[in-house]
């Protein structure tokens, strides 16, 4: 008998938002829970050495650019992706599906799969669901996703519909092939589309929920919808999902909707946003964000965050980060990913102690309130 | 009355070698020593807190570099060189008169100094050897390097000779400076040159000696003049040095000439080859070099060198590294930078351990001896 993979340590008195546990064959993931990206299998701009020292519990990887390189004959020979990337922790697998329809111009979608050309040299591939599944057992993923099809914001309800019947015709296939096939205990998430539209998205949730996945991503969102719909969606979608199951709200990365979704119940989330800034010169704090290339920082001696504890504000200045971001150094990537990862997983941190202490409100509040301050000036 | 800033604790028997310590304002240098190269305050690729863990006692700054950007006044406001980068320990830094003149094409060289434009907007200066000493007391660095006058190979005994001249009277005006300006400890060498004329290179010994700098540097070599001479220049010349001030040979950095340079009494060594060398590609083994892009090492699971202790040997596969080379990860230039840098500074452990046990000349000859079969074989 396999043991429940989510356990639900703590419910907030004031919202759906929870604490909990997801078991993985890695090893335990608290939630509400981050995973940073590292998608070519490696966060861009760190050692894992610091993404564990920042605090990660797990990590993201891209299926779709594993498959194409280094390939899965590579990493299966080096032992799995745990082994090739030498990450002892969990790991969560996309799909890919985003990327193949947004990286490839020549993605066709037909219902028995997706023929798609290669964003780096052209080569042709016909990937089913069954293969997609087959391709994330075989790497390892403690947490796989199967292909979905998502349509743009906007996209007319016709379109919308063919793609979430599509979806959850995929993901019985999806779930069928694991169940005959997964190694160790994996865990298999749904992914629920639908757009915009509630009907389609209630067929989604249904249509998933039979097929009894170990845990419910919301997809297709966050593509340009007005927040309002945006977060009645994710509200009204939590509670038709199973409690006992994590929730996942994919590539969600704004703080604010962060704390917006675990109020509504959301698990786990992932996101470029952080390491990308970091690279691009946008650095978070607790009283807003501010542009390191800013001239305002040249003589600037306070660290990013006075009140942060990362290695980066523990030992150096703005107007040293602003010199090295100038300068193109490569240390200025590596020091301001270590500073914007930490900023994230701190807060979660802090979402999670919260739940447990019921003051997750008072915190969202508390957030909320600086950061509608902060849409109107920078940090200083 | 000043304690005197170096040290010698061991005498090689069948060589010249010695090893000693430099003593400087921000701590001890254990010689024979290799300077990280961290020309913008940074070394490439690297956080200082990796810097450390791979063993660097000290690192070498580029004052033509930053007195373009940030500038003094930044530096100045900030604390100085050691607060404004946040590096406690020894920093070295160059004159960077090679840079001048290596960089602007609009470089002239005066009796009274340089005179160029900024290569990064054209802005005009004029540099006096009294200036560039006053920018290295401002910044605040352990090691000062006055501006001298190199000229490439070959050149012609006339121009050399104008050359080597031009920087003795340098030296002086420099020496001049530093005695009636200095802070703090500093420490100033003097730089002989000479190029491969004995009778300049002699004229430069005796010119510079005269007057009593804290240690010795040997420019102008490794210039492309053949091995030999290069050999020759740097034996004769260590020999007139005085044997009770640290001697340093700018801009070296192939292992085979350190070997042979410290086989002749040279302390002080820096180059940029293993950072740059890393973030191309190529790797230093105990057994030779590899270059990781190299179909060879598409599924090999061996680490770097199976002899290295640093994070990347104990951590990750060639494979993996290859990986992240071709997808062009900046995780790819950190990985590579520790391993490379770990490698150069293990040896230079080595080397003075070697020295203190009366072991060199074996060490030496081990190394060589891998060395010359590998000129043959690539590391396999």
């Amino acid at each position: 008998m396999l043991m429940a993979s989510f356990e639900i340590l703590a419910q907030d008195k004031d919202s759906q938002a929870r604490s909990g546990v997801i078991s993985t064959p890695h090893g335990k993931i608290h939630t509400p829970a981050f995973a940073p990206v590292g998608s070519q299998g490696t966060v861009k701009a760190l050692t894992h050495a610091l993404v564990k020292e920042v605090g990660a519990q797990l990590i993201l990887v891209n299926a779709y650019h594993l498959f194409l390189r280094p390939g899965l004959e590579i990493i299966s020979q080096l032992g799995g992706i745990h082994k090739f990337i030498s990450w002892p922790k969990p790991i969560l697998s996309d799909s890919g599906g985003f990327q193949i329809y947004s990286l490839s111009p020549l993605a066709r979608v037909h219902d028995e799969g997706v023929a798609f050309a290669s964003h780096l040299d052209g080569t042709k591939f016909f990937l089913t669901p069954e293969e997609v599944i087959n391709i994330q057992i075989t790497l390892g993923s403690d947490i796989i996703m199967p292909l979905d099809h998502f349509t743009p914001y906007p996209s007319s309800y016709e379109q919308t519909k063919s793609a979430t019947f599509r979806t959850s015709s995929w993901a019985e296939k999806s779930r069928h092939y694991f169940q005959t096939h997964q190694k160790t205990n994996q865990l298999l998430f749904g992914i629920c589309q639908g757009g915009t539209y509630w009907d389609l998205r209630q067929k989604s949730l249904e249509d998933l929920t039979k097929l009894d996945f170990d845990g419910y991503a919301l997809g297709g969102l966050g593509l340009g919808e007005p927040k309002s719909l945006f977060f009645e969606i994710v509200e009204k979608s939590t509670s038709l999902l199973p409690p006992d199951k994590p929730r996942y709200l994919m590539g969600i990365g704004y703080l604010e909707d962060i704390f917006e979704a675990v109020a509504r119940g959301v698990d786990l989330f992932d996101c470029v946003l952080p390491t990308r800034n970091a690279r691009n010169g946008t650095l978070f704090t607790s009283t807003g964000k501010l542009s390191i290339k800013n001239a305002k920082y040249m003589k600037d001696e306070r660290p990013i965050d006075e009140n942060c504890s990362c290695y980066t504000c523990q030992h150096f200045s703005r107007a040293y980060l602003r010199h090295l971001f100038e300068r193109n150094e490569i240390t200025s990537a590596i020091l301001n990913t270590i500073h914007n990862l930490h900023f994230y997983l701190d807060i979660f941190r802090k979402i999670r102690q919260s739940i447990h202490s019921n003051s997750f409100k008072k915190l969202k509040e508390d957030f909320l309130k600086r950061r509608i301050k902060d849409n109107q000036n920078d940090a200083n």
